[in-house]
């Protein structure tokens, strides 16, 4: 992508996440409208709508061009990468938006012929900003992430996983997994994957595992995590398919081998 | 205990604890000393010792004739609960203050002949002060929080439990824990007892869970708790021994029967 071009996405997406942010804030307390997905867990609000389709309607106005993926489905059916795709969760983490009042997040990725040229993860009520662009570094608001530490191993590694993982399913022996909950040092659950990974690019968790997860969840934080050092793969050690759910590992790169050794041993 | 005793101890420890979260707060960034205790993730450093060590000479000198039981041993070896007794745990939740510097609260329980007066539970980077009397409501800051909603139910809970209940272990069948973590609607982990129990208290989670803790990592919680209207047990749904380790639930007294039938199930 050429990098005049991307500058100006950028600043413009910064501006659209910070607009949107602010109008979820001011009204965090009214009343709810939740609905349901896929299962009686998988949660929907009217805010969810209300930002996605926000985003939607100034990309197609000011980038009639490019192409939109977003989770509740105002964007476009998307088959291939190709041109300029802005892959979207107006909420990441509605669990937490609805109970909690807060731990979710904004999550844009912007990408450019397959590449993740921006990554925009918006922590909204804590107002933390975690944005990269590819090859220029990740920050956390004004400050820049430092690269992921080289000495972590996976004794003292804490990663960010939910309980499913350690329930019977149909993805990996969850007996294996329970082996590897013991060898870490430590389990974070947080309900927001795109959170999970601005946590892991700031080095306050070392890896997260999640299951099934749509583009949408992990786009921006791909590119955020890339920029400090870190690898996002499926759990077989790949890379991701864009157009298609994954479940995936993202994580220090020095203990991604081991990580994935649990994993192949545990696959079903 | 006498309303004006009560009263002025209250705002002396409120004191007590935002000085000690100023000093740590001032510190966060110099460089740590990190021992292990009774296994190799059981941290400790010279910060929880220096903030306990505080603790104790400033309740030492004031109040010579209470008692102190504390995390790192600076208090006295208790055997009954009798008289005024300070509960304190001066980080709860190392792992995060040493791999997140931020997630850890200063937890304080103040307890005359066994009841539970005064809880104070303060997540120092975040500064906030969770605080509660007996009888007296409980407070986020200068904010009153309110009594835990009514219409709460299992299959709508969040409940907070780290991963260990899912693995193989002395304590439950982890295949009772699984179906249990399967019916509820989500699981959070976020590896500070003190917070988990605050968190409830502000209804962002529900409930939590969690096997063998001491009486420094509840006392204070269960002050807080109380006052919104939660309930706290040992996992037989029995009152806690305050003189000894525990197993724990906290919980909206809404779902506290199910949660109990679902551990009594899975009781060894």
């Amino acid at each position: 992508m050429d990098r005049d071009i991307r500058e100006e996405i950028y600043e413009t997406a910064l501006a659209w996440v910070r607009e949107a942010g602010v109008n979820i804030r001011n009204k965090i307390n009214d009343p709810l409208v939740v609905d349901t997905k896929s299962n009686p867990n998988d949660l929907v609000t009217t805010m969810d709508k209300e930002t996605e389709s926000f985003f939607v309607s100034r990309i197609k106005e000011k980038y009639p061009t490019h192409s939109i993926v977003g989770e509740e489905g105002y964007g476009d059916k998307l088959t291939s990468m190709k041109g300029t795709v802005w892959i979207i969760d107006p909420i990441d983490g509605t669990m937490n938006f609805v109970h909690q009042k807060r731990n979710f997040a904004i999550s844009i990725g912007i990408y450019h012929d397959g590449i993740g040229e921006i990554g925009i993860i918006y922590d909204v009520m804590a107002d933390n900003m975690y944005h990269a662009k590819y090859k220029n570094g990740a920050y956390k608001n004004d400050v820049r992430l430092l690269a992921l530490t080289k000495k972590s191993n996976i004794e003292e590694a804490i990663i960010g996983m939910n309980h499913f993982w350690l329930c019977e399913n149909r993805l990996v022996d969850e007996r294996i997994m329970q082996k590897f909950v013991k060898r870490i040092r430590g389990t974070r659950t947080y309900g927001s994957a795109a959170l999970e990974f601005a946590f892991l690019a700031e080095g306050i968790i070392d890896g997260y595992l999640s299951m099934s997860l749509s583009p949408w969840d992990v786009a921006a934080g791909i590119v955020i995590v890339g920029e400090v050092g870190g690898g996002t793969t499926d759990i077989n050690g790949l890379q991701l398919n864009m157009l298609e759910k994954n479940s995936i590992l993202t994580c220090n790169m020095n203990i991604q081998d081991d990580i994935l050794d649990y994993l192949k041993k545990a696959k079903k």
